[in-house]
């Protein structure tokens, strides 16, 4: 490592960095640090895809092909989501990716592992660090998360006084969702795709429908915002969520 | 502004700066650029007192008494916070340095105001912004929150799979506290203070006592984490939240 770089900075070997959710001037002085540092730069990707968070490294540090190391994900697409096949297919390419990193660390090197957003919240990251948790000794490094960018962009903010503000996945039943939309001030409904016209139907119910903004890739290129209620698609893209913003509630 | 700093790097005269949680290795890189290139730095701060979010912004530039714009909070030891006295001096307060940050902009001046964490999260600039949002252009920096870091600096994942995450202000009624956690699989207790034994029953009726993770200023000097059950004062200090990390939920 030279001496410009500042040399690695963790105490350790592996560390999952949170980029944040795309624009590089949202990434943190210590993100930085450890992209220029680290022996190896790690990044989960779809075979001839670079995804997002290695887009993000490559705008701070240039490609650098002789520190990347990608983990490809096995091909799945004709396998379906809720299978158990699909599980297991997942579960071993993460089980193969584990036990390289820690060859890799076994061998002396600093490693990244390039994450999108913060890599505790919603990360694939964290079956990775499931894995290795007990094996390295592994530093986090948090991030802006995709939710805190859509707020900022959005020009709504999240929460506030005594505001409840709830993450809930879409994937949840409507029942479930209609009810803790019911408990929460604001919200901010993630993995939206296919159950985007079912999150609609629990937002009509819960009362807000027409508090709810659609975020697609916020702080990306591409960014696209505004009112659910214009929004007339039936599926939603992986990099979208919808805010119900914050009211300020006192009390 | 010297070509070094790089100029102002956003469209609009006011900025809501976030800086993260205390760890100045947390800061953005945009919000770096805000700090070194604002004509104003404005900060929140109680009389005699520099404040979080100004010790930040000082670990990346330096205090620089000429670009620093304080805005002391009323003294309201003497009303509590439930009375109507004490909101009203407050939104007095509010009013007065929103009147005076109209006038600094349309000296010409750039304005960066200075938040902890991030400032669309339960920041108090939200009460500023309300004020000024219909009056001047605002960009808003996303930023770490405190949130993140406990997660971070804890070593427990906040959400993951499909987990419902829930932010839930400790002034709740004893009741909505069960009923809310019951209802998420994943928790950040905030404003907890004298609210701490409530908070305690709250997470034992519910079931999640034993989850539960005491985290004291995440990511700033003096950092204290340990399990709910070890913490045995009855009163938490600001810089404080309660964390029932996720459980990697599916379906």
């Amino acid at each position: 490592m030279s001496a410009a770089s500042g040399g690695w900075p963790s105490a350790a070997r592996l560390v999952g960095v949170g980029l944040g959710p795309g624009d590089p001037d949202y990434v943190t002085v210590r993100a930085v640090k450890v992209l220029r540092a680290a022996d190896r730069l790690v990044h989960f990707a779809k075979k001839g895809e670079r995804g997002n968070a290695r887009t993000i490294a490559d705008a701070i540090t240039g490609p650098d092909p002789a520190r990347e190391l990608p983990l490809h994900y096995p091909v799945t697409t004709e396998i379906a989501v809720a299978h158990p096949d699909y599980a297991a297919a997942i579960g071993a390419f993460h089980d193969r990716a584990a036990a390289r990193l820690i060859e890799v660390v076994e061998a002396g090197r600093s490693v990244g592992v390039l994450c999108e957003g913060d890599p505790f919240f919603y990360g694939s990251f964290i079956h990775l660090w499931l894995r290795l948790k007990d094996r390295v000794a592994i530093e986090i490094v948090p991030g802006v998360t995709s939710m805190a960018a859509a707020s900022a962009r959005s020009g709504l903010p999240l929460g506030w006084g005594d505001d409840v503000v709830s993450v809930l996945p879409a994937t949840l039943r409507y029942a479930d969702l209609v009810e803790r939309l019911g408990a929460a001030d604001a919200a901010a409904i993630i993995k939206l795709g296919r159950n985007l016209p079912k999150v609609r139907d629990a937002l009509g119910a819960a009362g807000l429908f027409d508090r709810a903004v659609y975020v697609e890739r916020a702080a990306m290129p591409g960014q696209r915002i505004g009112p659910l209620a214009a929004m007339i698609e039936d599926r939603a893209p992986y990099f979208s969520l919808i805010l119900v913003p914050g009211r300020g509630r006192r009390g």
